[in-house]
C-alpha cells in the first residue's frame, strides 16, 4: 500500500480572465501535496494532469487501501520524482469533475448548475490558475512543472507563460498541438455526446438523466487510441467472449450483431460503462476541446521555433515508439523547436508496446530517466541548502 | 462520362444455407455487367463489394452524369481491367441496403421487414450467393474474382471454398482477418447505432424513424480510419472552418465545444449526415459482423499456411504503405501463406499517402501493376480463341 493522502481544496474570489475573453469568478481548486516544502521554497513540483485524471496524482486515501493516484508508479517516497526530497503538488483543473469547479456545480451568476454555460477553458487558463494556486501556497519558483499527453502540453505552456517560475519542465508522451486526426477522434467523441438525447444540450443535471450513451462510445474511441494495435492483438487478439467467462470450452460464433462475441467488445463495454458512470458529459466536452486548441505555435505564424523562444526552463521529453496517439515525432517536433532555440534538452524515445498508456505504466528505462533527471534537479537545490 | 449501364436483378428460391445454421429463401440478388462474356465463356470477372459499396461498379446510370461506379477507374473499355476484353460482373451482398435482399425487405416468413432478424451472414455465405448467381449465367470458372478491403476477402474466400472455379484472384488492401483494434473500431460504430433510441432493438421501419446520430458516428468513425494521419493533415490541418466557409478573414476561435471550430469536423460532420441519409442501419450492423467473422485459418487451428492450401489460383496481393487498417503487414501474411504452398503469386506494395482509401483512387503505379496483371490473363483466353 503506498502513503496515506488528504485531498485540500482553496477558494478564489478571481475573476480569472480566460482566453476566450470570458471570466470566471469565486471558484474553488482541488489539490492535494505530497512531502515537504523546504525553507527556501525550491523543492516544488507541480503535476498537471492529462483527460481523465485529477489531483489525486499518487498515495491513498485513509481507509481505501486501492485509491492509489494515477502516477502512483512515479511519484512518492523513494520513487522516481521522490517525496523525501521534493514537495509535490497536484492539482484539478477547473472545468474537470473531480473537485474543482466545473460545470456541474452552481454558477454564482445564476444559482443554477453551469452545465454547458460552463466557459470554455484552455490549457492556458490552466496554467493561469495553477499559478494563482501556486501564489496563495507561496511558491514563487518551481523546481519542475511535469505531465503527461495533455499534462505535458500544460508544462510546455508553463515555460511560456511563466518562463521565470519554471526551472525544469518535463513532457511526457505530448505534442505541441493536436494533429487533424486527434480532432477527428475528439469530435466523434463530442458528437456522440452531444447528440444523445439525454444531453438536453447541456443541461441535463436537472432533468435528472445523464449522457450515458454518449460517454460510453467517447471512451470507448479514448480506449482504442490509448492503446497500440500489437498491445490490444496480445491482450485480447480474437479470442472469443467465452475465454472472459471461464467457459473455455464454449468456442463457437454466437452469429450475432448485438451480443458480445469477441473479448475487445467486453473490454470495450465494461470499461465504457464504467467510465460514463463516474466521468461528466460537460467536462469531457471541455477536456477535449482544450487539448484541440493547444498550439502555442499558433500567435507565431505556425513557427514552434519561434513560439518556444520564451522558454528559459530545462526540459526533459519523454516520447513511446508505439504512441499512435501523440507520437514520437510529435515529441521530436518541440525537442527540435527548443534545440534551435539553444535550449537545454534531454529526450528520450522509449521502445515500449503499449501505445499512449504507456507514460502511466512501469518501464524500466522510463522510470530510470524520470529518475536520473529528478536526482540531477534534487542534486542542484539539496547542494544550495548545505 | 462514362459508359452507360443498367442494374439488372435475379431471383433465387433458395434455402440458401448459412454458415450461421440458418437459412435464407426467397432472395433477390442485385447486379450488373460490363463487356461481353466471351463464346468459351472463359472471361468473366467478378468484382467483389467493401462496406459501403454495391454491384454499381463502373458506368453511369442513363440520365445521371454523375452516377459514377465506385471503381470507374479501374474497369471500362480501355481501363485496368479492360471490358473489351473481359466480361465484368459487379454484384451485391445479401443484407445490403441497394437492391439485393436485406434487412428493410420482407421476411417471407412473417410479411413484415426483417430488421434485426435478417440472418447473420458471412463472406462465406455472400460467396455461396455469388456463385449461385455465376451458376444462373451459366458461368462456370472465372478468369479473375478481385476485390479491395472486404471485397479482397471475399476473393480470397473464393479460392477456398471454390478452388476450381477461380483462375486468379485479386485482393487489395485487404487482410485474412481482423485485428483487435479492427473489431474495436467496428464495435464503436455498431454500440454507436444499437443504443440510439431511434434504433428501436432494429425493427426502426415500422416506426417510421432512422437511428441517424448512431450511423453518422459511425460513418465518422470510418472516415478516420479510411485515411492517413498525413493525408487529414494536408487535406485539413488545423485549419478553422472559415476557410470552409470562404470567409478567409475569420481566423479567430469561436470558443466553443458544439460548433464546428476545425475543418476537419466539417468534413466529418458533412459525411456522417450524407451517409445517414442512405444507408441502413441493420445493414451496417450485417458488414461489419461480416469481416469481424472472417478468419479462414480459424478451422486451422490458427494456421492461415494450411488454410490457404485448398487454394488452386494464381493471386495478385496489393497493399498500400499508409494504410492503416489493413496494413501491408496483413497483406504479407497472405503473401507468405501462400508461397509456403508454392502457390504463384504477385505483390505489389504501392508507397501511396491516401491510407486504405488509396484501393479507390488512381495512383499510377497501383493501376499499372493491375493492368499490366489482367493483360496477362487476357492473354491466356486470348491466345486460345485465336
Amino acid at each position: 500500500m503506498s502513503f496515506v493522502v488528504t485531498p485540500q481544496s482553496m477558494q478564489f474570489e478571481g475573476p480569472l480572465a480566460l482566453r476566450s475573453g470570458a471570466s470566471i469568478s469565486h471558484y474553488t481548486l482541488a489539490y492535494e501535496t505530497y512531502g515537504r516544502l523546504n525553507a527556501d521554497r525550491s523543492n516544488a513540483v507541480l503535476v498537471c494532469h492529462a483527460l481523465n485524471a485529477s489531483h489525486h496524482v499518487a498515495g491513498v486515501y485513509a481507509d481505501q487501501p486501492k485509491s492509489e493516484g494515477w502516477w502512483d508508479n512515479m511519484i512518492g517516497p523513494g520513487k522516481p520524482v521522490d517525496t523525501d526530497r521534493f514537495f509535490v503538488i497536484g492539482i484539478n483543473n477547473l472545468g474537470s469533475c473531480f473537485g474543482s469547479t466545473g460545470p456541474m456545480h452552481d454558477n454564482p451568476a445564476t444559482g443554477r448548475a453551469y452545465g454547458a454555460d460552463f466557459p470554455v477553458v484552455t490549457v492556458e487558463d490552466w496554467v493561469a490558475a495553477q499559478a494563482a494556486l501556486l501564489d496563495a501556497l507561496g511558491i514563487e519558483r518551481l523546481a519542475a512543472v511535469m505531465g503527461g499527453s495533455l499534462g505535458g502540453m500544460q508544462a510546455l505552456s508553463w515555460t511560456l507563460q511563466y518562463p521565470h517560475r519554471v526551472q525544469h519542465a518535463v513532457v511526457v508522451a505530448s505534442a505541441p498541438s493536436l494533429t487533424a486526426q486527434n480532432i477527428a477522434f475528439n469530435e466523434v467523441a463530442r458528437r456522440a455526446i452531444v447528440t444523445d438525447p439525454d444531453f438536453n444540450g447541456g443541461h441535463f443535471y436537472e432533468q435528472g438523466v445523464i449522457p450515458r450513451r454518449g460517454l460510453r462510445i467517447a471512451r470507448m474511441i479514448g480506449h482504442i487510441t490509448y492503446q497500440s494495435d500489437d498491445v490490444m492483438n496480445e491482450k485480447f487478439g480474437r479470442a472469443l467472449r467465452s475465454a472472459v467467462e471461464g467457459s473455455a470450452a464454449n468456442t463457437e460464433f454466437l452469429y450475432s450483431t448485438q451480443e458480445v462475441e469477441f473479448q475487445i467488445e467486453s473490454y470495450l463495454r465494461y470499461n465504457g460503462d464504467k467510465f460514463s458512470e463516474y466521468f461528466d458529459a460537460n467536462t469531457y466536452l471541455l477536456i477535449t476541446r482544450a487539448l484541440d486548441y493547444f498550439d502555442p505555435a499558433r500567435d507565431f505564424g505556425g513557427d514552434l521555433r519561434a513560439a518556444l523562444a520564451q522558454a528559459s526552463a530545462k526540459f526533459l521529453l519523454v516520447s513511446f515508439s508505439t504512441d499512435w496517439r501523440f507520437s514520437p515525432a510529435r515529441s521530436r517536433e518541440i525537442v527540435k523547436a527548443l534545440l534551435d532555440n539553444r535550449r537545454n534538452v534531454s529526450y528520450a524515445e522509449i521502445d515500449a508496446p503499449h501505445g499512449h498508456d504507456a507514460f502511466l505504466l512501469d518501464d524500466a528505462r522510463y522510470m530510470s530517466v524520470v529518475r536520473s533527471y529528478f536526482e540531477r534537479i534534487a542534486a542542484t537545490f539539496e547542494g544550495a541548502a548545505q
